[in-house]
């Protein structure tokens, strides 16, 4: 069929110019692409962000020019210019789909394998939340349908086990999977190490699942089960597509054509076999683009009458239509500040997983938009507020799909992988909640929210030894080195109730940032100086005894150490009738972003900086200061080596994480200062 | 059962004591637990150390009790005074089972879920390889099974699927996993989120299935079943076994006996209902030592036969007999280090992933211990040696056991879970290659290496925006950040071949610690000044234009743009007449172990320095200097955001990394430091 050996054949082209990148699969995957495209897609290329459009998610996403080609013949803003700079530095046709990078209409950030399926698995999550929300009688505001495709590789990745079940489990019944099943892997033939019956799988898990044999010729066969697919209502769909990856080139079925060009000579006589002209390259018949029109103006049409049916919500339900057109923009409500609690050291201690739960208690009402849940451990991170509704399907008699609280699972990285999807849906705050530690496992797609600028919430708790007995498998040291070094993230650790607070409200002010909330296990008390409203400043003074005279010592900490380091003050004030500063610094992020004069009335000169941080690490047992904090501190109490497993105030004193051993630790350092010239300067360095 | 009921109590007072950990799943696992170590496991408490024992993995590792108080009852090396010290400060006993902790006999560092049942694969394969490697005619030397016990968490975790899928492909039949069915998970009931089919999921893997309704109390289904497991050989075995988590308490059968102590009251009922003495604590009637006494003195007999087999063996097998002994022992070979090939700056400038695949295949051959592979990267990481066989089952066609390419799959966290089994089984150093931006995808796993001191080496190619057309998805900018604030691990990015060759070998001499070897996809050419001898140093000087005058400038790099240090050094020397110094830093961690002598050797007193490291990133857009970096340079050219889609040239243009760029900003830094007092003075402070 000439549109789709034109797609062909023009992915060869692509691949080629860029000399790098995919042709195989984009080749093996144009006729499901273009029966699903063509006959069932509902989207409308001129407005690439209509709320009703069906999603589409390419999950092997290095095949993308596949994607970049579909969307040029259907008038997606995407040049025959742009496929030609493929893969070009600052093009907006990059090497893998990039969410929010130049192409509107691209869902997701896919490319990392398991991470595209997935994260359809919270788009079509979205999807049924929002139409439970706000579908009315006769009014289907809300209905349509995800699908995707994926490969081999994508069905291989725990990942997408965790998510599949999952979505088996809430019967997300407009979720349809076409598997690209073309026999072949990286490596060679997937008999080397995938050889288990992917259908009894996800049969396993709860799926409607189908095949087709010839997937590269049976157009009918994919549009029948498709067909098929979307009348099931209550089960995910998937269907398996044998096909031949890089059909027609002379290396078609083997692995060689995955992930190089072909071939000047292979793509000559690819265009031959195909009846087209081997000399023209990029070479689109115009009957080709005329037949995409039509599909083209088919979408234009469905949405000028779901524009019509809007319009007669929007006089009947006018507040609900205002509410869904405000959530879709993202905009938070606007009395919605005024929810934060906050707390005066007059209230008692808690655990800043306890301040949490209290934070959601007062503000999920008054933020409908919110919505998610732990990965088996809701009791833990108290993630479920009390008028909390379970999102489960309706035939499960345990919730409903309008509820908020959902139960991921002991599958961290499906959950934050939904979690994009729900983000990339719109009209929704997705959060995920486990231990800190086991943000690890999820490392993979929480990348992709900061890369992708999704608003996810990361509620994560027991942040350190402070969780005490569980032990050094669960205590995390590590994590936050790697998480500030993520670009395009907020990572809060806050000291205490007030605290907290700020820490939620500054991540839900970020439309376009991840945000990881580090809480502790333990209880903390509320502290004098703390307040909302400075945690956007990232770091600020909470005790200051200066009074005009030079200081002696700043102590600089956050979360959990942050009374710690409020009592090693105090003890050296009294004590040692030093003049010491305190510094709450609950997000590094923020402060970076400060001004220079700001960030010099924290940081005295000539003052000594001594920095109480529990989950920074150092790489050896000899240097003292902690990796990252160099930036900021001469000295630092921090952990050196893993945590180990006792009651936490045990483990406090071990490690060296109380007040006399902190103000010992300042007295050594001040004294270090008072007969000694350091030796190695590190500096800021402005330009 | 007495003998039972004595372990469902005395779990119930480990956790009563320390307030603190789960008595549900030893409660409700103490029957198939008993039914496993006295009829089929063969293990010498006398020696846990045996090479030819079962082994056995607690995967669900919270449940830890059990298995403490089975090796006490067996006559490990653990006290009753132990079991009272449990999850306590420097006790034997911690909160979850820690490998090379106290206990000898502990196979596996486990607690976060799933990890154990993937590593239980990797035994299985190392099993699988062993004897095929060291088994003669009538000699099995090598002939034990791999037993795990799992509950519900570990198989919704990704990293089991992952596994589980290959296990089965490669036909791992002397692996049994008995998995604990209780319907409770910590949120609830399991109907809240997993509700699949796992036995039908397990058998599209390939795997042989079996059940067992009550679990509880049917010791002789279980027998049956763990027999008929074991003597199938070609498939690995599951028997899902429905018990009740809390067996006999007042709240059994519920999420609230998960994860907290029972109270007094219950567990004096608990002891009245199983007719023991409620009155007593931690008591184990004599007749319950004498009976496991006698197991025990089995397993000490099953040892003496094997030993006197091994006399046998040797006699007629006297190499093959030492090199199990030296391998076991994880020596490496008497000379080898004479196989690592060396380089000159004549040699032609290659990938520094290419100088890896040139040592792989020098010293493969040399180090047959050496054994692993890909997730399905093998053509591009580079890791398939020359003569490398194929690890697969003999029924295949495709390879033999006796193979060391391990075809892992897209299956990252759990290749390197698998990695985590080999090298715990011993006489083996496993490996494990992919993308270095999707170890992101492994690092549960990396963990646990790090803190179960294997060693496991993980070869990392494409390491930087250098991969190029690729684009951020596949670039790596925070990984290495993470990694070097782990504890235990070593992190090599070397310059080139000579490197390449001297960070290997560092590797496979660190016994007791995983190693990064993080490697370029762009080819680098071999320098003057590198040297294979020196990376164990950390970090060494290869340009010095010091002639007794004082050097204006330090540029430290690593990896790929230490080449770019040379140039721009060689711009600054020429066109501006400075004195540089150029210092390779292939390894953070091991350079923080030199003497305050040699690291001042290298850093001279007030010379600025500047770092160019693409790898490491800035939290935020303003800060100039780049994380961690600030320990040793007072300017840095790093990575400040996401890379990009291009060739890589053009992306090392865009991003700075050129030798020019470098420069400018050398000069820059210079400048500030002429008239100019820095602010924020960050120094190392020694105590």
């Amino acid at each position: 069929m000439l549109e789709i050996d034109t797609i062909r054949t023009l992915a060869a082209d692509m691949v080629q110019k860029a000399n790098s990148g995919h042709a195989g699969m984009p080749m093996g995957c144009a006729p499901m692409a273009f029966v699903l495209f063509t006959n069932f897609i509902k989207q409308n290329p001129k407005n690439p962000r209509w709320v009703d459009r069906d999603r589409f998610v390419l999950s092997n996403g290095h095949g993308c020019a596949l994607q970049y080609i579909i969307f040029h013949l259907l008038g997606y803003k995407i040049t025959m210019d742009d496929l030609k700079n493929f893969r070009q530095v600052d093009s907006i046709t990059p090497g893998h789909p990039e969410a929010k990078h130049g192409i509107e209409g691209i869902e997701l950030t896919t490319g990392p394998l398991g991470q595209g399926i997935s994260s359809s698995v919270g788009i079509a999550l979205a999807e049924a939340h929002m139409a439970a929300t706000f579908n009315r009688e006769g009014f289907k505001i809300i209905d349509n349908y995800t699908y995707c495709i994926c490969g081999d590789g994508c069905l291989q990745e725990g990942i997408s086990s965790e998510a599949s079940s999952l979505a088996g489990h809430l019967k997300l019944g407009k979720l349809i999977v076409l598997y690209d099943d073309n026999s072949i892997t990286i490596d060679g033939d997937t008999a080397l190490g995938f050889t288990e019956d992917v259908l009894k799988r996800y049969e396993a898990y709860g799926w409607h699942v189908s095949k087709i044999d010839d997937g590269d010729h049976d157009l009918e066969a994919i549009k029948n089960k498709i067909e098929e697919a979307r009348s099931i209502k209550d089960k995910p769909s998937i269907i398996k597509i044998k096909t031949t990856i890089g059909f027609g080139s002379m290396h078609q079925g083997e692995e060689k054509v995955h992930g190089s060009p072909l071939g000047d000579d292979d793509i000559k006589e690819l265009k031959k076999k195909f009846g087209l002209d081997p000399e023209k390259k990029f070479h689109i018949p115009n009957s080709v683009y005329e037949f995409f029109h039509k599909i083209s103006a088919r979408g234009d049409q469905s949405e000028a009458n779901w524009n019509k049916l809007f319009e007669n919500y929007k006089l009947k339900y006018p507040e609900l239509a205002a509410e869904l057109i405000r959530r879709i923009e993202g905009r938070l409500p606007d009395n919605f500040e005024s929810f934060f609690p906050t707390f005066t050291p007059d209230d008692p201690a808690q655990a800043t997983r306890k301040y949490s739960e209290t934070v959601l208690n007062n503000i999920a009402d008054h933020l409908p938009e919110l919505i998610g849940g732990s990965a088996d451990l809701t009791g833990s991170n108290l993630t479920k507020w009390k008028t909390a509704k379970e999102f489960q399907a309706d035939s499960t008699g345990l919730g409903s799909y309008d509820g908020r609280c959902i139960r991921f699972g002991v599958r961290e990285h499906g959950m934050a992988a939904i979690c994009n999807g729900i983000a990339s849906y719109g009209g929704l705050i997705p959060f995920a909640a486990t231990f800190f530690n086991f943000i690890s496992y999820a490392l993979g797609a929480v990348r992709l929210s900061a890369l992708s600028r999704f608003r996810v919430l990361y509620i994560m708790t027991h942040d350190s030894i402070g969780l005490g007995e569980d032990g050094p498998t669960h205590q995390p040291v590590e994590t936050l080195a790697g998480l500030r070094a993520l670009p395009n993230i907020l990572n809060f650790r806050p000291a205490d109730g007030n605290e907290v607070s700020g820490s939620y409200l500054e991540a839900l002010k970020h439309q376009h940032k991840p945000s990881v909330l580090i809480l502790s296990r333990q209880g903390v008390p509320n502290l004098k100086g703390t307040d909302l409203a400075k945690v956007r400043l990232g770091a600020y003074i909470i005790v200051d005894s200066l009074a005009g005279k030079k200081l002696d010592l700043i102590i600089i900490g956050t979360g959990s150490e942050v009374s710690v380091a409020v009592e090693a003050g105090k003890l050296l004030s009294e004590k040692h009738k030093l003049l010491v500063r305190v510094v709450s610094m609950p997000c590094w992020e923020l402060f970076e972003e400060q001004s220079q004069e700001y960030k010099e009335s924290i940081f005295s000169k000539d003052v000594p900086v001594l920095s109480v941080d529990i989950l920074k690490n150092d790489p050896s047992v000899e240097a003292l200061s902690a990796l990252g904090w160099e930036r900021y501190a001469h000295g630092s109490v921090s952990m050196k080596t893993f945590g180990s497993s006792g009651p936490y105030k045990k483990l406090f004193t071990k490690f060296g994480f109380d007040a006399d051993q902190v103000a010992k630790k300042a007295l050594k350092l001040i004294e270090f200062f008072k007969d000694k010239k350091p030796d190695w300067k590190v500096c800021r360095f402005e330009e």
